[in-house]
């Protein structure tokens, strides 16, 4: 028998959102009639600029990338004001994510993060033999985070703004007199997948990665291309801090990590921001209708600086079975059991098919 | 000051080979005139199969991708006549070189390899903090393995047949003989990421993963759709093993590690396997052309199984020196020097491209 490391041992392999695919192939739905609502995609797709320059470029994807990511770099190093040194591209935020577990932690680290938060952050953990700490709290309360830093001194501490699962967010006031409060040997990681989405909503939300950096050398930000500028499956994201963070992680950096027309999708994403202002806009609409959806019906759900909103349901629901019956009709939301809540996150979509969906719910009532 | 695990202090920052728009932008030369010849890229790109497929489908890229990787693994398991179980799917081979490393690998353990080969096994033990054995021999030596194998009992072993960067393959028999002589704790990496060529030029260096995993359940082997199938930028390669193996792996593999149109395009290259053996075939009318130029001007070469071709220079002539003047005309070749040889390793080109190459070498005769 051959032995792997045995941290490993009590870890389960990760099951990722049902894809459309499943679906169709499930329930035989066509595919056209199923709709996704389970992965925070931007529903209106990507922009138009970006899919008609990946298709002009297919034919590129024979060629490894340029590893140093030059242009991408140069663009996301004007786009927030910080050198291109003080970048790092993942797979996703998700493999930045990767990158600090693997840099900083092993079999005598321990992390500290919410009690509902990202599932990513504990999984790299524990797959680098780390211990994990939670709060006991659903919505990230800073004042246990500070009671469980003292107590533990973790290497690092997760904060999510705004949160996934829950989709609240933090004011940049209350992250500020936090960090002010952590001594500069604790890595800390602000995580802002859907930061422009709950900037547009509330400026106080804000958190600028320079403004962040400078005054808080410890801390690394995530940025995403995957949710506001539409490239989910592109799987391109960022890490800024400085260059003391940067390097060790670019250590750990596999060469080609983005594909050639992954790195050209995002190039290409940051040309058209308005796209993405358009996006968020029809976000937020749709959002009151959904809030106002709910309060008809009678069910809670958690205020949300996001493109996803969380629904606690009430007694006599059950969440397994809510999102089985959606899924049976080609709705694909996601169950929010594993968390240890009765609830589910639903993608904020279209108009139309935003109608469905509480149609649907209507029904089940 | 953050501490991070102090395996990494002594790693290096990897640095990939030049990109094309590198040499556009630093020797000011048409993009339309540089020709890359030094990352064994498939010269006559991806079959248009899958570009047109890429084109057509480039609007899917903002949906994550299936992350059950369904499809593909139906046709690789096909293909292989193994089950999906026994196959996992990483961001190139590379990506599943890396989750072998971070699986079995720790600050105790010890890795062999040959003296000249495929730099990321190292790069990835050192990553995971274990210590590297190396033969002392250019080729494979497997008596040379077996005795050092006999001496430090190391946890993987790794064999690159075709090995990248020397390109000679070893025999199926041979390394059968070598297996039949490991016990069955030790993991060994049979890295066939040039398979496709070797296989049609000579049978006897065919491994098929299905035989080599039932007789030798100890062995993973590793294949990618990077080279001959012409998707080196798309990052999508694979690994072959008993699941005993697949499943410590899959705990470390991230969700959504294949992009949405990487995964597209794996499964779209399956489909035309013609386009392959076509490139395979003029690969090696054009591998004549250099060895006949090589005989002509005296330099000497390694025989190889592959799509590129190693070259010794002769005494008075630099290895850098030559890279640099190729690259100067616009053409990027491989400088070895870094892996201790005075030699250059040039991927075999279209038919133009090759001869543009030899005229400009015979100019610095």
């Amino acid at each position: 028998m051959i032995k792997f490391n045995e941290h490993l041992e009590n870890i389960e392999i990760y099951e990722a959102g049902k894809p459309i695919e499943l679906v169709v192939r499930d329930f035989g739905i066509n595919s056209a009639n199923v709709i996704k609502m389970a992965s925070n995609e931007n529903p209106f797709g990507m922009s138009p600029v970006v899919s008609q320059a990946i298709a002009e470029n297919s034919w590129k994807g024979y060629l490894y990338p340029d590893d140093s990511m030059f242009q991408l770099k140069k663009d996301l190093a004007k786009k927030f004001n910080v050198n291109e040194k003080e970048l790092i591209i993942g797979s996703g935020s998700d493999q930045v994510l990767e990158f600090i577990a693997r840099a900083k932690l092993n079999t005598s680290s321990t992390v500290l993060m919410n009690k509902i938060t990202f599932a990513m952050y504990g999984i790299y953990a524990k797959q680098s033999g780390a211990s994990i700490i939670k709060t006991n709290s659903l919505y990230h309360d800073l004042s246990q985070f500070l009671d469980l830093y003292r107590e533990y001194k973790p290497d690092i501490i997760y904060i999510c703004t705004p949160n996934n699962p829950t989709g609240e967010a933090i004011s940049q006031e209350s992250l500020f007199n936090f960090l002010d409060q952590i001594d500069i040997n604790t890595l800390i990681v602000i995580d802002g997948a859907y930061m422009e989405y709950a900037k547009y909503l509330n400026q106080s939300f804000a958190i600028e990665p320079k403004e962040l950096i400078e005054k808080y050398p410890n801390t690394i930000y995530l940025g995403t291309f995957s949710k506001a500028y539409g490239l989910g499956g592109m799987r391109v994201g960022y890490g800024i801090a400085k260059t003391e963070i940067i390097r060790p992680l670019l250590k750990v950096r596999p060469p080609f990590n983005i594909a050639t027309l992954s790195m050209l999708s995002a190039i290409e994403a940051l040309k058209d921001e308005d796209f993405v202002i358009k996006s968020i806009q029809a976000n937020f609409i749709e959002m009151e209708r959904y809030e106002k959806f709910l309060r008809e019906i009678g069910w809670s759900y958690i205020k949300s600086a996001t493109n996803f909103i969380t629904i606690s349901l009430p007694d006599g629901y059950n969440s397994t079975t809510i999102s089985d019956k959606l899924l049976q009709v080609g709705i694909i939301v996601r169950n929010l059991k594993g968390y240890g809540l009765n609830a589910v996150r639903i993608t904020i979509g279209k108009k139309e098919d935003n109608s469905r969906l509480f149609a649907t719910i209507r029904e089940l009532l």
